[in-house]
């Protein structure tokens, strides 16, 4: 029953083989590890006076790393096995090019931030923090084209996604010096705006034709939770893992902490308050009580205080939930934009929202809130920028956000154009949200009586 | 089908409306971040001579607090998706009542314990550890109510189940200087009796009318399977979290670790030996191999010895398997008090063991096993308890069980007159146990047969 | 409908009861706490010098205790859930053996590592690491028995595991000096080669009879992938946890990451490309994926560069699903072997291909690479092999691969040859892979339709 795509056979083993042989080759010119992971580390340690094994960065890295690590594969990819015949691809297409993105990114943010002298990139844990980070804005890219593209499809969208990330990545931290230690515009932005616009490019007018597959059934919608929680509760780390040690970090942590304690309850409220009858949505419960990790990823470090952190979780999962009720209907009708998990009001509007905040509080940090040397700290203003003041760090974070947006939209156009292409196997509309055109699934789908 | 309670439709979102609106006002009046987590850190460590921002404690407590954060949302939350209809309400109240309580516990418990000078509370990791731990006790009084209450019910046993806990955390921890740092007395012994106070007042005499929605299906088993074992393996995280550090810390972990490895083997027995043919129950394992961990808490930082932890394990598991299988039960029937998850089994019973080996422990230490000073740091034998001994101290952890049980029972009965006044929207005793009350469920609830 | 063994009701509980009682008994005699975990602590601080207690190790070792306990209880435990109706059997089994496994470790290995001057085994957080460790290889070699023995068979087989892996781990790791952090031979390859004898000896001629079982269900290929993916992600906490402070930790998380990032690609290749109309299969993507993992856990603390962990990841997941695909029926018709999750593709190949890998960058080993102190860090060329070479290490690297899969052979020959008694209580053939023969499964198996 299921139209399998004639060239699907030979394209998505012949993508991944090349690639990842293309990959070693490029590792093997490229790749080599940094100070502290070579086993040159006990003379450098000994050149730089340091003591003991355990001032190493690792141990203080690690456990971030492996928060974060979470939440890519098991966050993201449980988040999206909501559907009732696509478990299997949201959750194996997100493993499959998340593994490919850190690889590519690897490689890209290493020829923007960690050439050596000698031509090489140099790679440590903080690293694989980074190369996780730029996989997501892939991930959530993914969320709207959720069950309507192939995997080649997805190998493209993540080596084009990664490539541009790393590329605004570079504008907004580096060149405008902006600070986005969560990503709430490199990251969700970026991500969000890209995926919508490569669905927009992609719009399937016949996609009712799968509408019978759009849903999700009981025990799917438990799964997705699993994802929830697990984004929800090591958010905290993803926007401090390569926040400044000491109190930068800790402060990430306070400010994620409450941003998506407040989420929660307004979630429920807004949820509860729309349905007839009062009933809550596992929609809305599944992704925007999480709204407010994504708009606390630009200020978490600022002094934005506890209880300006929960006015940020409460605003923007209002906004949120009301995006799932009314915008993504609407975006779908008038606009053209299918957009399957509602990464616009997960992503997009947070992320934004994340982003003014930022460039508000920045401006506004004043040195009698901070201390004298905690704003030099906080904002870097050194070296190429120790004369800039918190008032026009504000309008560089603005134009951040306005990088992100740019890169995200023309970015989207021109994928979506390559993905437009008829030769990437692509589903039937008949055929969206359903895992058999791409895996074997087993007669007897459910346990059986007895 | 549903009886939808008429006012639910505008109590749940006023409440978390106006509720999360009250805790932005009070942590805008109330709460600042602590010296670790503000940018003038930079000042106070070179005033304290702290020679790297690495010192900070933030790195030492941080990889604990992430894993109580996950016992309590993914433990909590998925032990309690085992019923057949519920798994929403299960996974998702749990989810709503901890993000209120975590926020309200920060306040609470900061008035007690982190008042500042200037009448701030000084929030850090620390804190949310504790608030963490505190929510942990309403969870468990949910427990006993799951499947009976509307969420609006959950919201006010929160309100005052955390309220309740800072008093009486304040009085068996500061006033009577007893320790409890894994919480058998604060959080398991008061949770359960406040949870099953509350469920014996408002006693369904009809709950027979859902009885076909109260076992689980296969699949609910297994999910909550996922959240037994996340509570089963960062139980030691959760005994060791607000340790000490150094020895309190390490000696908590490895008593968890062997008093829960015990549990496992036991519950086995038990639950074999009960069932006819020696079938073993999924009820069992998914509680009654927690009840380790459950009865450490109190002693975990004692020189109970490896063996001595075994023991407890050993026999703490044997009483809440058999509590599932005869006392349960017996309870509904003749006490009058339906306890859906069986929490007089996995936290009441193995809570009280838990306080009476600590009191045991602590009145039997003497200097020839802990050493002069060790005995010294590990009661904290300091300022105004300077002159205890280690009898006394034992009186002393004895008399804070009674102020336990006492808060749970008396704090559970007028909390539940409360809840039993006819204005919370509680569902009727036919669709107890049903999501469909709460939330909206999608018609066609299984995966379809192809 | 469900045959019970007769002699089943008595055994299970009694051995699970003696067993523990025996345990509580042995640690009484002969386990302590080790000098970082007991309250003499603070003078031994002074003794040696500590400044603060932050220098215990147990900081820099417990998050990577916890990532690998969560492999072995959620990781293990889920990933053996994907049979439609052997989830119970697969999370509880695994878990009944773990928590008794653990415990019998910490003694053995205690016995052949950690015994001090006065005859007592002083454990720490590291013991609970290598407890976790030996005891995943008994867990591998339940993957070739699952659903096809009894829980008592599974009590045999673990105390005869550990206990021959304990042997074999002194005679690699102390007696020929081997290196193997993340144990490609001392866990894997022995651990495979173990499961498979015994799985060998306990042919099952007729075993098509419960055919119909041993397939997936839908939902049930979703819950293994959260063991899989726990797995995949918490890998380089496991090759690294017990490697090197400073930068042979952190190398070997760098390696592990990037081997398993090339496994996932290869393997999506390797399942397209064998599946008529290119379609992925679960079962390859549920395990070959952990390939690289695996081979990398003998190399994982060398200088074998970045590039050559994505080729080692690369080629044992070519070979690894090829296995699925060809070796697994093969191994089954025609040399008698029924494996059931198919442990010779995961953990034996790669296994050998890990411990093949480490014998040959050992042996390449050079000054000019490692440096001179690092070479001798990395393979601690001191004391007793202070004139060993790298030449010379390679080697006993390879006898070290032998000797692995020498004490698999013959020790699951052996211990095969017990379990083939028939006083075990083994389920008949009709009945395997079946839960009803050893749990209570309620009746209505499914989430009901409304």
């Amino acid at each position: 029953p299921c139209r399998v795509p004639v060239n699907h056979k030979c394209n998505l083993p012949a993508v991944c083989f090349v690639w990842q042989i293309a990959m070693i080759i490029l590792f093997g010119v490229f790749v080599r590890y940094n100070e502290e992971s070579d086993t040159r580390w006990i003379e450098h340690r000994r050149r730089k006076n340091i003591s003991t094994n355990l001032e190493n960065d690792f141990y203080y890295r690690y456990p971030s790393f492996q928060d974060v690590h979470v939440m890519i594969f098991v966050g993201f990819g449980f988040l999206m096995t909501f559907l009732k015949r696509y478990s299997f691809g949201g959750v194996g297409f997100n493993f499959l090019i998340a593994a490919f993105g850190i690889q590519w990114a690897l490689l890209m943010q290493g020829w923007f931030h960690y050439l050596d002298d000698d031509g090489k990139i140099k790679i440590g844990v903080e690293n694989l923090i980074n190369a996780d980070f730029c996989v997501a804005g892939c991930l959530i890219a993914y969320g709207a084209c959720l069950g309507k593209v192939s995997p080649v499809q997805l190998m493209v969208l993540t080596l084009f996604g990664v490539t541009l990330f790393a590329v605004e990545e570079y504008i907004i931290l580096e060149l405008l010096h902006a600070k986005d230690p969560g990503g709430s515009m490199v990251i969700h932005t970026f991500g969000a705006y890209y995926g919508l616009t490569i669905s927009w490019v992609l719009y399937r007018p016949m996609l009712s034709q799968s509408k019978h597959l759009q849903g999700s059934v009981y025990h799917s919608d438990v799964f997705a939770m699993i994802g929830t929680l697990f984004l929800w509760m090591y958010w905290p780390s993803f926007n401090s893992a390569i926040a400044d040690h000491g109190d930068g970090q800790h402060r990430a942590v306070i400010n994620t902490y409450l941003a998506l304690a407040a989420s929660v309850l307004t979630t429920f409220a807004i949820s509860s308050i729309s349905q007839k009858h009062g009933k809550l949505d596992m929609v809305h419960i599944q992704n925007a009580t999480l709204a407010g990790g994504v708009a606390m990823g630009t200020a978490s470090e600022f002094m934005i205080t506890p209880y300006g952190s929960l006015i940020v979780g409460f605003c923007s999962s209002i906004i949120s939930t009301f995006g799932y009720i009314f915008l993504t209907p609407f975006m779908e009708k008038t606009l053209k934009i299918q957009d399957t998990c509602g990464i616009h009001n997960l992503h997009a509007m947070p992320g934004v929202i994340g982003g003014i905040v930022g460039a508000i509080t920045a401006a506004s940090a004043s040195e009698s809130v901070y201390g004298q040397e905690g704003l030099i700290n906080t904002f870097d203003f050194k070296e190429a920028v120790a004369n800039r003041t918190a008032n026009i760090q504000g309008g560089y974070q603005a134009a951040g956000l306005f990088v992100a947006i740019a890169f995200g939209l023309v970015g989207g156009a021109l994928v979506g154009g390559i993905l437009k292409l008829p030769i990437w196997g692509d589903p039937a509309d008949a055929n969206c949200f359903d895992d058999e055109v791409y895996w074997e699934v087993r007669k007897g789908l459910q346990t059986e009586t007895r």
